[in-house]
């Protein structure tokens, strides 16, 4: 017998050589059929594989994301059975799952594939699907390996061969089809019930482009069409609110070959939305008890070597600039300055909490490859701060920590949301993680406790903590349903000591703080990216670079127009009037482009009631209004952020 | 007969021969006493020295700087004799006037110098002063110079003479003194008035700590006694009023070792003062109708060689980083980035004025030797803007940039200010000066009208202007008469030409925009040292970091003191209580330490009258007050920035 634990802590013995199906299938038949494979001690496995000694569980389904991209590996393998039957003598390189499916990379021996033959493919993997056709594992020695593909003539397979030693091969095959492959896979293909290759593209071998160019199809794939056709939907709505096509189209942000690539300047509009942002930020961080700070940008590699970011996050910080024999590298985070401005004063258990923010400005290095719009970039605004605090307090920090979050949500409209709560794993302590295994218990189940009680969707996540303490990523859906990861919060018990901070206790003793780290709104960058698609351009009054668009219906009523539009200035509000000579039709055509939301027309009958026809965007004529009762309407919207 | 031109453009004749002085005379005999030098065809003369062909003439009295640098100059040859009379056989290296006064670098040969050899050499130097020695100037050839300091055994002048080509070398003579010197000096002696060796210091030779530790001794000297007490008296209030120390004490800024030299970190209150003035500019920029922008703080080498920075600016920039092949530069101007914005979309004249507005954080490399405080610093937050006109709007642009000035000198409470308007020179357009002689006279015209009609104080310099345009430096006095050079505005003829900017104008023909650079707030850094002088660290209530501070006079009323501090709170007034367990006298007088303009002490009868005693900063006792009353008061105090 083996004994099992269970992530609710339960503890049950099974025979020897149990597979996890087999202890699936022992607690139901329906979840059975659920499991797509099986987390292991950590690693994932095939749900078939037998379990030889105790080992804690983990039943991995559609819901779990190694469970998808298990799922989307297998149907990699599905589509080179595809290809090869209707491509015989095609040879494979590699096909991994990817962020919304898989890809499979592949030498076609000078054949072209066309967007027909995707068509056909999807249609020949249907029909392999329906098989079911169970994913076989097979260890196997190197030699043996090296003889078949040398008898295939696969010269790309012997070449992955190279890297592997004996002892860590294996084979999976399903149907007519075997690839070396480390697995894990599902059960059998008949879980495969839709299907969709995506895209056709070029692909270096090695992504080198000295090497010779392979073919490489995506495709994506679910266990129902329901999935799909939601999956499609969204697919076709983010192109069309794609924030890049969006962000150039309302002026939001825009490149420059000159500046350099993942640096985006924001032009005017952008810079609307970046300081309503910061005013919201300012305003609940003060009312939240914070205190501003601004730091430089650079600072001596000295301050990194004693972070610990010098020298293993090297590579992803720029390079440093020499001066007068030191070395100054751009801050890729703004935690050690933050840490200075604690210890430029004495600190005593009065001082504490101290929360320190600042929307710090950092740089770190992407490859070029990586870059993409606002989402992957070289610079990054980011909502920072630091709590610095005792043990007692941490709860409640943490917990005010989520309620922001919360707060945030609500004004965004942003109705899913989960925080992946990262651990550390018992047996790396003094290696991966802090040897501190009384704080990250405490610490884990502080951090537990505070996101039930919040209420708070997450799932936690076995052997993911930072080094110094638990991790908590935020990750967010848009309106369409798009997954984002907004921000990453951690607790943090190792820098407080790296950097000697302290603080003298009522006790009179010296003490280092927790830290926590937090960014809510994540970065300018990735939080506008989000809300160019979440609000498909159209922000919300209060965000809305524009935000009143005033059309006189002719020159004679430029005056009440002028009128109209200093009185929306003293309110505060950011108005415009098209004096274009145009008819009143394309000035509302063009505004609604623009996506204001707000339209004041003016014409005779207007100008008699002193008085403005509205518009609401997308929502037609609202009617005649005063215009004193409209500005009211209109700030108090605003105010509230709707 | 040679034709003499003034600065008010009259032109008249004088015998071949004329000084200066004799030019004076003939003007007026109070004037020649109070000249000290003489500007003929842009260079510093002496008075005395003969004039033998036409030229320009600016006779320069103490009222010029340059009047005031010949004198403190003359000043440091006349401490040399008097060091040679007590000290025989010193040996002297360079003798410049600086800032505010002179030194001189000497090699005593073993002996050292002492406080109480100060006061001797005062009054020496008091005793040959009132001799009224002329200063007389010699033209002499490089072999006699070598010869005459080879007998001397000087070292230090032979050294100095190597440097220099037979035809240029001059000696100058007062008394028993003879100096090799390129003057110019000051007639005689007897106009130094008033004389204050003021320190003692080391000075390697050359600035090289490889060479010899010689002796300097700095000094300062006026034309009369009161302008001495005057100084002495500002120096003395300087001193309470230092930056650095008020900075450390009132909790404003910080420098950390491993940051870097140079590089501020803001504290707390210090972020509190960078916020309210940035509130500041963005309600005033955007009543201007300047549209704000964000830009990254690097950009590639390319932007720089395009701008013309690179390579002629190199040495005050961080060196680059290389990134993928590319060099990177962190940025020391924000104005190419906002040139790239102007021309991320097409523009028309119906865009124009375009005002481009960015507190940009700029990094320049200032030698370690030069750093100070807050006033040289190598990171610098500008309250910079670029305006982007057409030569019709250029006079309007200019004016409302100049009643900006006036309207933050009239918040700041600065009274004293000036304009230096530096002009081109037309013998060296195409040379030192962008060759577009119409623009240069029209925008300098433009200027000086602009400037004439705001009835700003203002000073002409020739031959100082940028290389693409004039350039204004805004100097202003603190509240205790110490300079400060505020900001440097431009007109930019070139830059729009270089980064290929262009508009379509009336006529559809494509035009370069005029480009003002300007930044009326200077930097955080030198603004905010400047204040905490100008105010003495007592900032205006709008300013203050801490607005109130609630003194309970005991435990038993901590209840009204937190109701007292959630009020304030609630009106936007930065408040805090002091909850020490202090007698109310302690805490009155910590509070004054640490400037909070406003304390509300809150005892029994406060409590029964839902009122607070109010005592203002430095001021005492106010009286009793309803909270509701007092807080109207500052809440206007406060919006008007008083």
């Amino acid at each position: 017998m083996v004994k099992i634990s269970f992530p609710d802590g339960a503890i049950r013995e099974y025979p020897d050589g149990s597979s996890a199906m087999d202890i699936a299938r022992s607690i139901s038949e329906g979840l059975a059929r659920k499991v797509l494979a099986a987390m292991v001690n950590g690693s994932v496995w095939d749900a078939s594989r037998p379990i030889h000694a105790d080992a804690s569980l983990r039943l991995l389904t559609w819901d779990h994301a190694e469970g998808r991209s298990t799922f989307w590996h297998s149907s990699a393998h599905l589509m080179a059975e595809a290809v090869e039957s209707l491509f015989p003598g095609v040879k494979f390189w590699v096909g991994p799952a990817v962020d919304k499916g898989f890809y499979y990379d592949m030498d076609l021996g000078g054949r072209s594939m066309t967007e027909e033959d995707l068509r056909k493919l999807e249609t020949k993997m249907n029909e392999l699907a329906k098989q079911g056709n169970a994913y076989v594992r097979r260890e196997i020695s190197k030699d043996d390996a090296v003889n078949y593909f040398s008898d295939k003539g696969d010269e790309y397979k012997l070449d992955l061969l190279q890297g592997l030693n004996d002892g860590e091969i294996t084979f999976y095959t399903q149907g007519a089809f075997t690839d070396l492959c480390k697995g894990p896979h599902i059960p059998h293909t008949g879980l495969i019930k839709a299907i969709k290759l995506t895209s056709l593209a070029g692909a270096y071998w090695k992504g080198d482009e000295r090497n010779k160019m392979l073919t490489r199809v995506y495709g994506v794939s679910f266990p129902n069409q329901k999935e799909m056709d939601e999956h499609l939907l969204m697919l076709e709505e983010a192109k069309k609110r794609d924030h890049r096509k969006l962000g150039k189209e309302l002026g939001i942000f825009t490149f420059d070959d000159d500046i350099g690539p993942g640096l985006p300047l924001w032009m005017p509009n952008g810079t609307i939305i970046i300081d309503e942002l910061e005013k919201l930020a300012r305003e609940t961080e003060e009312d939240a008890g914070y205190k501003r700070v601004v730091t430089p940008h650079i600072a001596k590699e000295n301050l990194y070597l004693t972070s610990g970011h010098l020298p293993y996050y090297a590579e992803s910080m720029y390079p440093p600039m020499e001066l007068e024999g030191v070395k100054y590298y751009l801050k890729a985070m703004n935690c050690p300055h933050h840490h200075k401005i604690f210890d430029a004063e004495p600190k005593s258990y009065k001082d504490l909490p101290l929360r320190l923010a600042e929307y710090g400005t950092c740089y770190r290095y992407e490859q070029s490859g990586e870059l993409f719009g606002l989402m992957r970039v070289r610079c990054l605004h980011m909502n920072d701060a630091h709590i610095y605090c005792s043990r007692e307090q941490f709860a409640q920090e943490f917990r005010a920590v989520n309620e922001m979050y919360l707060k945030y949500f609500k004004i965004f409209g942003i109705e899913k949301y989960v925080m992946r709560l990262s651990l550390h794993e018992p047996s790396k302590l003094g290696q991966k993680y802090i040897n501190e295994p009384e704080l990250w218990l405490e610490t884990e189940s502080m951090v537990r406790e505070v996101l039930k009680e919040s209420d708070i969707p997450f799932v936690e996540v076995p052997d993911e903590g930072a080094f110094y303490g638990p991790k908590i990523d935020v990750q967010i859906w848009s309106a369409i349903g798009r997954e984002f990861t907004l921000a990453t919060n951690q607790v943090d018990f190792a820098q407080g000591r790296r950097f000697k901070l302290s603080y003298t206790n009522r006790d009179n003793q010296p003490e280092v703080p927790l830290i926590i780290h937090r960014a809510p709104l994540g970065t300018h960058e990735r939080f506008i990216g989000f809300l160019l698609e979440h609000y498909a351009g159209k922000f919300p009054l209060w965000l809305s670079p524009v935000q009143v668009k005033i059309l006189p219906i002719s020159d004679r009523f430029m005056e009440h127009a002028q009128h109209t539009l200093a009185r929306l200035k003293k309110a505060g509000l950011r108005a415009e009037i098209d004096d274009r000579n145009e008819k009143i039709g394309k000035k509302i055509r063009d505004t609604e482009l623009m996506k204001v939301p707000y339209m004041f027309v003016i014409g005779e009958k207007e100008v008699e009631a002193d008085a403005v026809s509205v518009r609401k965007q997308g929502k037609g004529d609202a009617g005649m209004f005063p215009l004193s009762e409209i500005i009211l309407t209109l700030t108090s919207e605003k105010e509230n952020r709707q």
